[in-house]
């Protein structure tokens, strides 16, 4: 369904961007999990606008209400609403939006698929939409923090538009991707990468990316063979992103360089753990994650939202220029970064729910 | 759910590689569809291994069987129930995988799933649970043939490991890709991708790729915004297939390339249907079908399956070395189109009838 | 999943008694309803407490705000979120439920399966939960008066303790359902539940009762055969309403009294409509409408509130006397009708859209 | 959807009456839980045609074959296929149902729906269609005898027609049910039950009657509070069984004879467990397991075959005599014994599983 993802966590995300507000219910979290305003609050500030000077300017302190499902400081088991209010939302500034369509946004979409739009500021199609996300990716980091203690998800942007951070994955550290208003992962690349931006912006233009993601200490056997592998909801949970264009795991692309003799990852036995040499798979095999390292990088195009005039079409079928207007945000990646680790926390803990039937009957004998 | 796919068109795939056989139910297809044995067989023809000589010798017939949901050639409207029996399972090829984990296989990872593991042949995890998907996309195609009778799904082999096929999305054609043993888009590349693969099982190594798609005629609308946009669905779908690596639409992981300015899709007036002078968006927008090709690409990894000694571990915790037995398929490519087909007909068909609930209102008004 | 209901026509409830408001979010509307605050307010006033001197007097306007997924009064077809604030919780009136657990209420329970619970009022399993439920309720009501526009749902008291109210399904009106406090068919027999409501309030006890509901005007041809069945979703739905013990369909309990060849009901052509002479059926055959009236009944229980002391035990595994304290609604049937019709028009919703899919190629020939 | 039931532990039926066979898959049963051929087998042979002489002469071996999911007796946590072949059908006994509507059947329905009908035999509304059911509860008893062994689910004929069996539920013993062909909880009454639906099946009528069924040993804290009540999920699977027109839990619908002071169960401990003085709420509250024996009730209308003329109307809409001719099952009771047990089982396995994922923090913890 649109607006829902998961299974046993299953979210649902509601709000346009020029409404009353956004938010999102959580269905199915577990009792007994430690929950503050704090830990979701904290994850939004890391998606919030205004920022820094390279991200869009729209005021919003994105001040999140938890409604129900918590009782002092504790999940009851009890679905969870939290909502988030909109505040700086002029929809004066987007008048020309109501009728023209801007190129490669998600207007004319819209418009043919439901026959109406909630034209301002992007309506349901704005990236305002992922602090329902945000909001419950925190919920379920929460969990996995109880299910699986050891669990990190980090995430940076690697690449914007031709520059590059030459660090591999098992040498990013969260606390150098945090440290700089690009969220790369070091802070020679991360100049570079702000001063293209604010270049970009300068120009009324935009830029696009990579975001590079790895997962460490995930337990071995997360993932439903066939089609639910989890390569193929992560794959999901990553393309449902605004703005993204590609997905890649382990090799990725570049799989198709090496021969099989090549690209095997051979297993040995570290003590009593089963690991691989080498992790071309991506730490994922028959869709199932094999305890290494999950590592995956997400393409994102360059925003559509340029301030410059662009010819396009209007709902009356006339071919009209467009010109720029409204906030414009001219790299989204250091934004994305906390919407990539909320999708993941997501989807790692509805895996980690199921893997429990799967289980079942050795949780019996215990 | 592990096995099933779909929300209103829901498959249900079943059988181990050597176990009685392999199916699929489908619940949820319209009733009235002009569906025939022959419409399925034709499809599992095109996947079914022993075709040529660069692709896996294991005999099999791959004869379906309708057991349910068609009378006299036309859909109940109840499930359909599909079977195809396994022939040719020789066990005891398969006994030193009883205990050693062939590399970058799924047997170590199904075996810290669920505890157990049919290994004969890669039980659930062999490329065989596929042909209820090709089976099912085969049912789909024809609800599609009577609901967007303008659709065509095109699948094809780009690249074989260093080998590209130079033909853009647009110039590829149905008739070409179908009379080769590649499967790739023209004749002379197909002659030089065969020969590498030849090669690489003489031997006794494997070759991926890259697989190609494009969709003409789609409908605009398809899609849902949020979470399941038509690329995460096509996502999770391709990524659901054994070997893949990577997905991307449109632009993909060149999107970076380009400024905002460049890679934004004009729209312009071509008569009184909308369009983009280009298409860097691959045909979706906001998660939403726009009309025009969808276009993307599926990177597989080499084949795990190689003929050369490998060094592993086996279920004990015990360092060995695996010789390579058993069939080998030296490139899935060339088997591979019809599942990818197959996996787009499944997600468009979805999103279809899913369409007719959204857009209820205009309908009852008709 | 326990808050949520419904394929197509999705909600999720969310709030808990002594919380900061109770909600739902729709996700799946159609586009392009016609909805107002007021369509919603009109149901949520017919369920609040203090309506007249036989419900709980507890203090709430329930008052709806729409969060999102309309625009100028028009449905967008994306997710409606709907809220209403609590404003008269006394949690104090409830410290003696905080550890003794209230006989034939969900207390111990919720302690049993979630290791915790918000005792205040209830918390989840209070009837204000039921506040989502009308509120979503109202919104199916808008999209089916446009896909089917002859249909009335309607239900009423058709039983207090030992008053019955003599009327037969097609004599029941609407207006004089409403028409008294009591929502009972006919105003003589409205005035002795009355009264009985009264004398028990004042002996501190509570009566339960049956709702009857009748549903005129249904297309033909709603409702999955098989486990979704007509009768059988309308009896998921109505047994998921707080104090039910019991659904009966047509000739319910009854239809053993009857052999075979009395109980059928033979067709009969009424102009160029199938019709049947009798209706033991209840409008549903093989788990589909037949265009004859939808009859059927719910048992509800006596309020398990009682304002007597009871002998009860406390988390703590003491038995103890709870003393009957809070507000206590001594028959909750008059506010349930309301619920039940609410529960009636999302499950006919829900199978409406899904019959949209199973006839997809009779509208693709349109 | 329309064959699927279940969330975690989900099952697809599939087949028609007079088509190849009948079948299911079983799509998340966990892993490594014993299951042969025999245990489904045995199941089946209770729902047999032929049993005995009062039961319906269709002779069927129904036969059970495992395809897939199973090593070794034991589960491999992958779809489980099993399927039946139909053997007896006589679809010339039919010819004149293939236009003629039959009185309360399903026929006119189907074709309402879905503009085409399977009409040898009742095609998919047939009773064949529960074989799979029944095969697929069988699989859900082989997990909860591992996950709650102390569970037992029994059910029985308490009434024919007019005849009722006079024991309390607490006094039936399975193999007192099992050691008549009524499957009634005493010899006496299944002596005048048999010799009513005998005189019944001779004048070419039918009966009808009620199914009672306790479950025994069920943990606490099962069922999922609001929309997936254990009660109302219980009803809907209830209701989804052919010939069903009621369900009642506990007092039912004698619930309103009471008053709330008379009804609610009260509390006391007994050593260290939690019980209830009375059981009127039939072993759950606020819609979860409270340790006490579940007792429900689900009345069957007489079955819809009978052997005499009766008036009706043709597909062409004309009002037609319709002469009762196939093969006529004077009372469908004993034999839905298995039908019911099979639903209980399924619903509380499902229900079993979903209650891992709540409680997934204390299971953390151990």
């Amino acid at each position: 369904m649109s607006s829902s993802y998961g299974h046993l966590f299953r979210i649902t995300t509601w709000g346009e961007s020029h409404g009353v507000g956004v938010g999102v219910v959580i269905d199915g979290c577990p009792s007994r999990i430690p929950l503050t305003q704090e830990m979701i609050q904290r994850e939004l500030d890391r998606r919030r606008p205004g920022q820094s000077d390279i991200v869009t300017p729209r005021k919003e302190a994105d001040r999140v209400d938890i409604l129900s499902g918590v009782l002092d400081g504790c999940t009851l088991g009890t679905p969870i609403a939290l909502s988030v209010r909109n505040a700086d939302h002029r929809s004066s500034a987007y008048d020309e939006m109501q009728h023209s369509y801007r190129p490669s946004h998600a207007d004319y979409c819209y418009d043919a698929k439901y026959g109406i739009r909630a034209w301002a500021g992007g309506g349901r199609a704005s990236a305002r939409e992922t602090i329902g996300r945000v909001a419950a990716g925190a919920v379920a980091r929460a969990v996995l923090s109880v299910l699986c203690p050891d669990l990190e998800v980090l995430a940076w942007v690697e690449r914007v538009h031709d520059i590059c951070c030459p660090l591999a994955p098992q040498d990013v550290r969260a606390e150098d991707v945090e440290g700089n208003i690009v969220r790369t992962a070091d802070a020679a690349t991360a100049e570079r990468m702000a001063e293209a931006i604010r270049r970009a912006r300068a120009a009324g233009d935009s830029l696009g990316g990579v975001i590079a993601c790895t997962v460490r200490g995930c337990p071995v056997g997360l993932g439903d063979p066939v089609f639910d592998k989890l390569e193929a909801t992560l794959a999901h949970a990553m393309m449902s992103i605004p703005a993204t264009k590609g997905f890649e795991l382990g090799s990725g692309f570049r799989a198709p360089e090496f021969t099989g003799t090549q690209h095997n990852d051979p297993y040995y036995m570290d003590g009593d753990r089963v690991r691989t040499r080498s992790n071309h798979s991506g730490g994922i095999q028959g869709g199932i994650s094999n305890g290494e390292d999950i590592n995956f990088r997400i393409a994102f195009k360059p925003t559509a939202t340029v301030m410059v005039p662009q010819a396009t079409v209007n709902d009356a079928g006339e071919e009209v220029t467009l010109r720029g207007k409204g906030r414009h945000d001219a790299c989204v990646l250091p934004r994305a970064v906390p919407i990539v680790e909320a999708m993941v926390w997501l989807t790692l803990c509805d895996h980690c729910l199921q893997q429990l039937a799967v289980r079942a009957a050795d949780r019996a004998e215990r």
